[in-house]
């Protein structure tokens, strides 16, 4: 493991001593990925000394593994020549995702003095939605055509060595208009006879993707398939240009932090969630408000059927403080079931299908743990106000309260993946709310039912 | 995008029909990663039938994406000398991933009937922990030494075309020992002249797992350096055998799972997920329950504090039923920032270095909606009561509650970084009692203050 800490102490010991020599050494002799993580410990002043002694190779390599902030942070910071020929060394999705980030100004400036073709092909991918396999494909692909010998293939692949920005997965068989006719793997290239012809070593059955397919279909598709890189093709089958599986993690980890998020009441629709956690303060109370306003209302509800039972409570004050046990356990559980369906169907472990299946289980679950701390408290609750039909009350409602929020955790998320809605909103700060209005109902029904009338 | 619930129905009639024949073209016709999904809808028994009419390189290449109680049931109910037959195509890996989800007989009639060098290589595997590297790894790498020249490797690599179970992303270099010296890319090997020699092209700045890592080790290292494949060396640095990003797909996704389960309070450290959501009953429980417990344990406390206002609540009950609506937008706003600053530490969005800056964020978030939330709730409550004591001292105690909240979801986690405790296990539950205890001596405290003295 690399310690982190170390190095970057070590680093600033280097640059107080102003030795650039040993700087430059030191930083060029990491890995760009202990790079990314170094720099997100240093202060902007320190990253910029640092950015500035790598060699051109090795900082167009560190960029690509940067936040967007720091890429366009750092490349604004340094000479502009130097800023530009770092952008021509990135692959076509990394420089323009790194020009689409800047103001569009600053963007013009480098377009202009990239190599035409470059530029051209940037600007192409700039003009597809960035959340698209459009806006995150590199057009840099190999390409050869049905007639060729793997000889041949070989003999391309070698020749165009010099273009850096060029990643290399599969060969694609196009015809002359760019029609996707087949894929090769590097594997079944390398294990064929060198004569053999690509129109009978090519796969023909293409899992692809359009450059209209949104993100979510694409790390599905990526996650299902397990494939390291997917074509991209055009509405009439022309290759555009490739997605790899390193563009994919990225966006795998975005969408897996917009479902945790979504599940404790984060709404990640409006607000980038990069936004969320560092940008200004107001879009962070933006995207946190509006499920806290939909539990204030639910709230107002729950406050609406204790005050009903306001003469209960005044008979009984002892029962109000039962309140926050029950809410307390009520939510705790509903929100174990709902993590669990909502994250079944997202993994696809659970399906409608089986529905039925799992919400009889996590009923049966629900009744069982609900039992056991039913009986907790009634136990507890006697032994402290030596109260019997308290103690019963009390038990009773938390075995029902219990019971009702697992049945209700399950059945949400099927019912809201049946009228095809993401079951991810179904999320906790709502059906905690419901299960605080549902279980007070029950609790003060039952101790004005069975409680007050004994006592009063 | 695929429609399976038409795909599943079509299979049916079929079989109804009884025409293998046409059972065996369709089956046959589909992609494995679509028949797995096909495959989880069928009835046991209908996917048996479908499983048979399967030609053996395609069996074996589904039942690598199936999930691994349906690989074993698949397996053992179908003819023994065809299931050994697909074990046989299985890579290395897969192969020991199946056998050792057998009974210890049924995988040792297999191994028996395996040619003996395959069956030798994954009884190595089997005796590694499952959860490790050596676990996870595929023995069957393509190996070169320093002395070859790029046409020698590339005429090695075409002889051992005929081994099935050979992956092909990096070639290793070692010495005679085995010991790893180097990485040659298959772009690196592709893009150099013939006659260019290994030693010369190949990188010795080598990225490297350990056969005893543990998986979110490897699952790090992966996201981290973003590499299709790393080579897994023993103790002493002797090449073992290759992880390949599709093997850490899976684990990335279990991963996810454990971090979003913890989250909401079902402990994964004794149960394996997937007993949760399917396994039998009273694993589901004592996954649950433990957390659960905790709760109870801090909601008594809760009962206690209100308890301890007994008079208060009996002077004025009208004040017991803004509990439920305290709590809950407590509860609700600390498992927002908990929920933030769990994930920004899981993915390395935050440090350690950066939590002053975001404790005070969150701060400045927690006052200013709670200042929101506190007068839209003292309005209401002043609008329904025409009390204006009582509409200031909800509200205030509204605002203090969750801006407390804030406080309490963003110093845990940070608090338990820094004293190396994962994070996540500072899962809502336990907060969100915290915040109900401290939230309730809040309220009671200044509505006894303020409000039940000017009552009484």
């Amino acid at each position: 493991m690399l310690n982190v800490a170390n190095i970057v102490d070590r680093l600033r010991e280097i640059m107080d001593d102003e030795s650039v020599n040993q700087l430059r050494d030191e930083m060029n002799s990491y890995h760009v990925a202990d790079l990314a993580d170094i720099f997100q410990e240093l202060k902007p002043e320190e990253r910029l000394q640092c950015f500035k002694v790598l060699n051109v190779d090795k900082a167009a390599d560190l960029v690509e593994y940067l936040p967007p902030q720091m890429q366009v942070e750092l490349l604004g910071d340094i000479d502009e020549e130097v800023a530009s020929r770092i952008i021509n060394k990135l692959p076509h999705d990394a420089a323009a995702d790194v020009l689409g980030d800047m103001e569009e100004d600053e963007s013009e400036t480098y377009l202009d003095k990239l190599p035409q073709k470059f530029s051209e092909e940037v600007r192409e991918l700039l003009a597809y939605n960035e959340d698209t396999a459009g806006g995150l494909m590199n057009p840099a692909v190999i390409t050869v055509n049905v007639g060729m010998s793997v000889q041949d293939v070989l003999n391309g692949i070698r020749q165009r060595a010099q273009e850096d920005n060029m990643e290399l997965y599969y060969i694609y068989v196009t015809d002359k208009q760019s029609h996707l006719l087949g894929v090769l793997s590097l594997r079944k290239l390398l294990t064929s006879p060198v004569s053999a012809k690509v129109e009978d070593i090519m796969t023909t059955d293409i899992v692809k993707l359009h450059v209209d397919d949104y993100n979510d279909f694409i790390v599905d598709e990526f996650m299902k398939y397990q494939y390291n890189a997917l074509p991209v093709v055009d509405l009439y089958n022309r290759l555009k240009g490739m997605v790899t599986w390193d563009d994919v993690h990225d966006l795998f980890e975005e969408e897996t932090t917009e479902e945790i998020y979504q599940s404790s009441g984060i709404s990640t629709e409006a607000i980038d969630e990069d936004e969320i956690l560092t940008g200004n303060l107001i879009n962070a109370v933006r995207a946190r408000t509006p499920w806290l306003f939909i539990t204030l209302i639910g709230e107002f509800l729950a406050v609406q059927v204790s005050n009903h039972f306001n003469h209960t409570v005044a008979a009984l004050p002892l029962v109000a403080v039962f309140m926050p046990l029950l809410a307390g356990l009520g939510g705790n559980i509903g929100t174990q079931s709902i993590t669990l369906m909502v994250r079944g169907l997202s993994t696809g472990e659970l399906t409608l299908n089986s529905a039925f299946h799992h919400i009889l289980r996590e009923c049966a679950v629900g009744l069982l743990i609900g039992t056991i701390f039913g009986l907790i408290v009634a136990g507890v609750t006697f032994g402290w106000q030596h109260n019997i039909e308290l103690g019963v009350v009390v038990g009773v409602a938390m075995t029902i309260n219990m019971t009702m929020a697992t049945v209700i955790g399950t059945l949400t998320p099927f019912g809201l993946k049946a009228i095809n809605v993401d079951p991810a909103i179904a999320s906790g700060p709502l059906i905690a709310t419901t299960i605080d209005v549902i279980g007070l109902t029950i609790y003060f029904t039952l101790v004005s039912t069975f409680l007050v009338k004994t006592f009063v």
